[in-house]
This record gives C-alpha cells, sequence and structure tokens, in this order.
C-alpha cells in the first residue's frame, strides 16, 4: 500500500502528539484513585481540575459546568434522555431529521417511552433555520436539539438564533458540538445554548472521552449512578489519562485555530477549485456556512463505494457517509434529509481535511479521483 | 516523602506495562475508526475482536457475549437499568445491602422510578447465603444482583449456589465482579450467570473501560442509542486502545492466577500472623472465604481516618472504606450491613495487597501501623 493519506477526519482524527504526552503520566506511574483522600492521589486530582478549567476555558464555560463522559455518544444521550426524565411538566422533543444517530436514536428511545418528538426537516442546502423551528416548537417543547455542525455535509448550524427561538418558547436547548468543537470557535455563553455535547477522537485526542457542558442551574438526571464523581451526576472512576489528553488536544486546537482553519479552507479550496476545471460532472454538498475541511462531494452515476475502495488502494481514506453507517449502502439519512436526487445521493464521498494534511496530499487525492473518472 | 507502598490495590491497580505497550499503537499510529470500510481501519478492527476473544476465554464466555463499557459503573448501571426496562412481565429487583454504590444507586434509581428492590441484609460473616435469598425472592423477581466479592470486607460470595435459587425462582441473575475478575477464578458458563460486571483497572488495566458479560439470549436495552457498535446495544466509537489494554492485563492475571493469589496470600498470612503476635487489639472483617489480599481491619477506640493519614505520611497508601465513599467518615454501608460493633467500624482500614507488593513493603505497614499503636 502506497503512504497513507488520511481525509476522514471527520470520523476521527489522529492523536495530538502532545496529548499523548501528557496522558503517558496518568497511564503509567500516577494511577492513584481521585476518590481517595492520600497524597498518591493529589496529581491526578489536580490534573483532574486542570483539565476541567483547560475545557471549560475553551468553551466559554464554567468548569463546573463541564462533565466528563465516555464520549459523544453518551454526551448525546444523556443530554436527551437525562432532560427527559427530569422534566415533569413538559414532555416533547423538537430536533432535526438529519442529526447523528447518537441524538436520533436516544430520541426515538424516548418516543417508545410515550414522550412525543418531532423531527424537522432541514433546507435542501442543509440548514435548520429559526423560521423552521418555529413551525415546529410549542409550549409543550422541553427540549430542542440541533446539531452544532452537520457530520456528513459539513453545515454549520444558526445556533444562537435557534437557541433565542427555544428559550422565548420555553424550551431547553442541546447541540451536539461533535463535529464543531475544536474546529471553529465556540462560545457557550454567547450561544446562549444549555447543553453541549463533545467527543474528543473528533478534536485530536483519545478515544472513549468527551464531555457535556450542562449550564449552571439545569436539572438533569444523572446518565450513571454510583460514586460520587462528576457531582453526583456521571459516577465511575474518571479516565484521568483520557481527560488529560482531551484537555490538551483541544487547547491546541483552540490556540491555534485561526491558523487551522485558513490552512484547511485552503485546502479544501484547492481541491474544488482543480475539479472544477475537469469537467468532471459533480455537486458539493451543503451551503455556504460549513465546517472547514468537510466536502461532501456528489458524482452521478457512479456508486460511493466505489469511489471509496478505488481510493482506499491508493492509500486514502475517505467515508461515504457518517462513520457510524457505512456499513450500509442505503442512502444516508442526512442525503434523504435534503433531499439529494438519488443519482448523486448514491455517489456521495465525504473527503474530511485535518490540520495535519498537506497540499501535496490534496493534489494526490484530486490525483486519485480524476483517475477514477477518466476510466 | 518515603517511597510509594501502594496497598490499596482494591481501589484501582497499576496499570500491567505489557498492557500500555499493547495499548500505544492504538492511541498513536492505528488511529482508523472501526466503523470505516477502508484498509486503515483494519487493525483496530481485528484488536477489537482478538480483545473480544482474549476476555471471553478468560471468564468461559462466548465472543459475541462480551459487550465493552467505559468501567464497572457504566456495567452495573446497564445491567440493572437495561433488564428492568427491557422487562414487561415482573418488576421486581433483590440485591444485596453491601452492594457497590454502582449497584445501590441504579436500585435507588429503579425505586423512583416505581420498581421495588429488596435489599437483603448479610450475615454478620460477610455474606449473602441461598438461604437469606430464598428468603427474599418472589416469583415477580425479574433480577437478582449480588456482588461477586465485597469491595471493603473482600468476602466471596457463593454465586453458584445464589445464582441456582434465582434461575428456580425465574430470576435473572446479575453479579457485580468488579472486585473479582482476574482475582480469582470465574467462569460464567460453571457458575450460570446471566449477566456480569468487570472494571479494567481493577485488574492492572487503564481506567475508562470495563465491559459487561450478557448471556446469550438475555434481553436487555441498550445502554446508549446511536451507531451500531457492540451489536447495536452499547453505541459509541471505541476506545480502541483501553479494550486492548484491558484485554492484555486481563490476560496476563488469568495466565498467572495461581502464582499471584499464592503470592498475595502470603504477603496477607504475615501481615496478620505479625500483627496477632503484637497484642495490639484488633478484628478482622469478614468471613474466611475472602478475595486474595484484601485484609479489612478495625481496630477500637481509633479513627480509620487517623490511620490513613499516619501511614499516608510514611507513603503508605490504604483506603478506610471504599474509594467511592472515602471523603465520608461516617460509617460505610458494608460496615453497617455486618452489624460491626461502632468502635470497631469507625476505626477501620482496608489493606489490599496485590500481586507487585513485597514482602519488605509488608514489613514497611507492619512497621507503621505498630508505632501508630505505641505512641
Amino acid at each position: 500500500m502506497s503512504r497513507l493519506i488520511y481525509a476522514d477526519n471527520a470520523a476521527t482524527t489522529r492523536l495530538d502528539p502532545a496529548a499523548f504526552e501528557a496522558m503517558k503520566p496518568f497511564l503509567v506511574d500516577e494511577y492513584g484513585n481521585t476518590s481517595q483522600p492520600y497524597a498518591f492521589a493529589r496529581l491526578p486530582k489536580k490534573a483532574l481540575r486542570d483539565a476541567r478549567e483547560t475545557i471549560a476555558s475553551c468553551i466559554g464555560a464554567s468548569p463546573e459546568e463541564i462533565f466528563f463522559t465516555s464520549g459523544g455518544t453518551e454526551s448525546d444521550n444523556w443530554a436527551i434522555k437525562g432532560s427527559a426524565l427530569s422534566n415533569t411538566c413538559k414532555y416533547a422533543t423538537v430536533t432535526s431529521a438529519f442529526e447523528h444517530h447518537a441524538v436520533l436514536h436516544p430520541c426515538e428511545a424516548l418516543e417508545r417511552l410515550g414522550y412525543p418528538v418531532a423531527y424537522m426537516w432541514p433546507s435542501q442546502e442543509g440548514y435548520i433555520t429559526a423560521e423552521i423551528l418555529k413551525k415546529y416548537i410549542t409550549s409543550q417543547t422541553y427540549l430542542t436539539s440541533v446539531m452544532f455542525a452537520n457530520n456528513e455535509i459539513g453545515t454549520v448550524q444558526p445556533i444562537k438564533e435557534l437557541c433565542d427561538v427555544a428559550h422565548e418558547n420555553g424550551s431547553l436547548f442541546h447541540t451536539d458540538a461533535v463535529q464543531a468543537v475544536g474546529h471553529i470557535s465556540i462560545n457557550v455563553h454567547n450561544l446562549g445554548v444549555d447543553m453541549l455535547s463533545a467527543s474528543a477522537h473528533k478534536f485530536n485526542g483519545p478515544k472513549g472521552v468527551g464531555f457535556l457542558y450542562i449550564r449552571n442551574g439545569i436539572e438533569i438526571l444523572p446518565y450513571s449512578d454510583g460514586g460520587a464523581q462528576e457531582s453526583g451526576l456521571r459516577a465511575g472512576t474518571e479516565n484521568i489519562a483520557g481527560i488529560v489528553g482531551m484537555a490538551v488536544a483541544l487547547k491546541n486546537n483552540c490556540d491555534a485555530l485561526e491558523e487551522n482553519v485558513k490552512h484547511v479552507r485552503g485546502l479544501e479550496s484547492k481541491l474544488v477549485d482543480m475539479l472544477d476545471n475537469t469537467g468532471i460532472q459533480y455537486t458539493r454538498n451543503g451551503g455556504a456556512d460549513r465546517l472547514p475541511g468537510l466536502v461532501s462531494l456528489s458524482f452521478p452515476g457512479i456508486e460511493g463505494e466505489a469511489i471509496l475502495h478505488r481510493l482506499d488502494l491508493n492509500g486514502i481514506c475517505v467515508s461515504t457517509g457518517s462513520a457510524c453507517n457505512s456499513k450500509s449502502t442505503e442512502v444516508s439519512h442526512v442525503l434523504q434529509a435534503i433531499r439529494l436526487e438519488d443519482s448523486y445521493a448514491k455517489g456521495t464521498i465525504r473527503i474530511s481535511l485535518g490540520k495535519a494534511n498537506t497540499e501535496d496530499e490534496v493534489e494526490a487525492i484530486f490525483n486519485a479521483l480524476v483517475k477514477i473518472f477518466r476510466i
């Protein structure tokens, strides 16, 4: 196999080497349990406190509003189920039809318990606008959950506006920000969101760890019951190494955010400009407000799976849909939600460029793509 | 501070260096998402499959019966809540009053939802016998949950007998085996248990990962909804490094089980024999069938916290109760459940020796203890 060109950064990212170095002591020597009062537990306790502060400062939150979880899926499940079951007055949820399964499936679980859920259809450009939300939200809505950025087409939603509509209607607002955190600037205070989910491995942190931001004063049931960790809301001995790695990765990404965005936007433009000059028939999915680096392309008359396979033979990793349903060749629920024509939808690939990708790699991806269409 | 003597292995254990080495590639280079079909995801996929097989073989299960979780607390929460909410005929749970909070608190959460839970009191020696269970179990009991070994006093419960009683009464049987897995021989097939919880960091694996054994055919609700991971029952991108580390640690502990048990039992006897010769007044808690290395000692007329602090000044880590409630100086629920006299209960420490402890360390612990009582 030729050298690996990893262009699937929306599925997962490479661990920041500095994050790995920061994790090592807590994997190897500093293994004390933070629940213990002796001196040997001091360093992990401090690391936990520091990580919480770092993460809070990266998204404009207070440290006590950050709750460590095992990843984005847990954060989403907690936000959606935990707020539904703690609310005794209202019972309805509003979400979008093109959320990640980690939001959709918990909502379906709520429906099975008798809680009604409304699934908003996005515009064909891939946005849930304030106008769309106004049509779905009612006085019975206790939770509105709209993703920050779509994982397949990269469209960044107007979170502040949606949040305002939710609050005007007495609803809490949660956002699955798994694709956005560490990649675009986020300030929970300015946005006004009540809950925000994140996953470390999407921003160069380790797998198996994430967090849920829960605004001070929000009532939510614990996600797991047991020990007193995470203010009694998420029991279980903390994954200190993972948490430390997550904090380092997020801080590094946030510190270099402008630079990373500029670099990745440059690569993205280069790829699209080159493609435009070939005459190959394709569309790029999603409107103008998109995540840096996420390029969803649809080529009519070819299967996305076939493109993925051919790129794979060249050592290039891309995706056909979201990482979690790539076993299926059905048109993804996201592409269905934006009403993409079937012949285009079936020929869709997602190239997600990250800070580590280079111009040479983009050229190699371009050349490999062109070869597929020239045969 | 003098050299660290870590004798709190029931709280957490040092990561097996071989486990760390096995984790490294999946933290650093092999970061592919197992949900993706390209070649770069092949190695993590294989590692996941291998780890599942290894863990299954260590406890006599089939690989498809092993479900990876974020730790023991999640496993317990899942087993208890997931089976309650999936059962439509019966509604009662029977557990013991001296379970870990990761079992007790989920049971209390069920009670708040209207599911009745009976809390069995153990014998003063620290056992739930078949006779005790027979008094509590009814035809309405869908789940019996009794821990494999108590985390504060180390008593190993007669799991096979309890399991037989549960099954005779049409109840499922779950065991929180967090303290037992990797430390005593366990074969789920021979025992007949339906569900078994384990946590990697208790057997020299990393923090933030564990597993739940779910016998083939048992109906249980998913713990988290989202992607298709873990047969659709526990969604979320897998913590591959953690899972790989857990498998290596468990296999190494199981391969050397006899040798480790012999070593740790030797250290334990040495400590108790030396103490017996001092004339210091104390009792050792729990009956004869105990976890290797777990020594719960009660000294009347002194606070356990004071002993812990004095040992800590000598670089010795022990515990006063379970790791999760050590902030509290109240008599632990475990010591209350075995009706330990208050003056003894308050002066209780838990020394938990592991495979890495040495005779010299045991002598140092003994000398430090003696110094406390000689002043």
